[in-house]
């Protein structure tokens, strides 16, 4: 049994659309990353002490150490996909895998710490809050060019076609990309092609049905 | 044959280790982060469209797609280590190995692209200059608080006393610590344990000798 702790349509809703994909035994636990409070009480703190989303734990001793718990998005999606190989959620090849290890890493790190970090989280970057609207101006321009970079680039996905544990991911990116108001469909069009094949999938309608984000915002 | 493309004392010294450790065929093209220009020349640019160190080129095809190129430090260390298991630089278990990329990502998101780049590349998260120096001063505050969490969590990697390819990660950190000026051996105690484990390594030794880096850093 798997619990998730997380937040609707945080990157959490990845780890969630893969658990759903697997079918398995799994309950979700809300850790509100917006109000803050709800990623930073003690209780959560002492299960993860990044005070973060998404942390997978297991009851089963799979995760060794650390209570059974695993932090960080893309070790997360890589250990679901490894443990249970009958989904079939990631290449077989080394160097396949590495591509997806790849990709997770820059869209973990530079889009999402680095980019977003700055438009959502400038007190991060520095203390003064006359410079935040400069923060927040570069990383809108940082989440553009490195849109235009998965849209060159998807190519060099494995299995683009198909379903990896990275397909998720790049759905998250695709809501934060409407979220701070990109153009998505038109700008990004075989993203926008990708995106449509991945929303058919059962499994991720009843993630976002359960994180209650609009099918509408894929169009 | 593997060919690297590094920069001496950059992170690509870990895969650099890394080749060293596994005993394989490899070359070094030195691109110096440093100057910028080794790294954003249309040729290099052409191998890796990122334009950063390290990227791994194979030209016996086991990394597929996009030139035999492989980019992102995680996604090299752990690719080196799946494709050659003789090394046994990863755990067999899944678990064991996403706790593996679980430090991987962080070191390589929140340490390296965050902390890091605030502190050496600030014009990265803003545009005007006059911000700069709280910038960096943020960014030195965010190494302190990621390196007193290593210091801390180092316990939960598996196989500290062994060498997993987490290890020459966190000897890069080390010896970035000492270039920001934090004195390491003393404010990190078990971390100087496990640097002096890995100093011993003869694999390590050469890398480190090729990068004309002093073992006098690690003490």
């Amino acid at each position: 049994m798997y619990r998730l702790y997380y937040s609707p349509g945080a990157c959490s809703l990845a780890a969630h659309i893969i658990l759903e994909e697997l079918g398995l035994p799994f309950e979700l636990e809300l850790r509100s990353a917006l109000k803050g409070s709800g990623t930073q009480t003690p209780e959560y703190l002492s299960v993860n002490p990044k005070g973060r989303v998404p942390a997978l734990q297991s009851s089963s001793g799979d995760i060794g150490g650390v209570g059974g718990v695993l932090t960080e998005l893309p070790a997360i999606l890589f250990f679901l996909a490894v443990r249970h190989p009958e989904g079939h959620l990631l290449p077989c090849e080394p160097g396949a895998q590495a591509r997806c290890i790849e990709w997770l890493n820059w869209l973990s790190g530079t889009v999402h710490t680095l980019a977003y970090g700055q438009i959502w989280r400038p007190q991060r970057v520095l203390d003064d809050p006359s410079c935040f609207p400069d923060v927040v101006a570069m990383g809108i321009k940082n989440v553009e060019r490195d849109y235009a970079f998965i849209e060159h680039q998807l190519r060099t996905l494995p299995d683009t076609e198909s379903f990896t544990i990275v397909h998720p991911v790049l759905l998250v990116f695709w809501l934060w990309g409407k979220c701070i108001g990109l153009d998505m469909s038109k700008k990004y069009p075989m993203w926008a092609h990708t995106m449509s094949l991945v929303i058919e999938r059962p499994a991720v309608r009843r993630a976002l049905a359960t994180e209650g984000i609009d099918l509408g915002l894929f169009t």
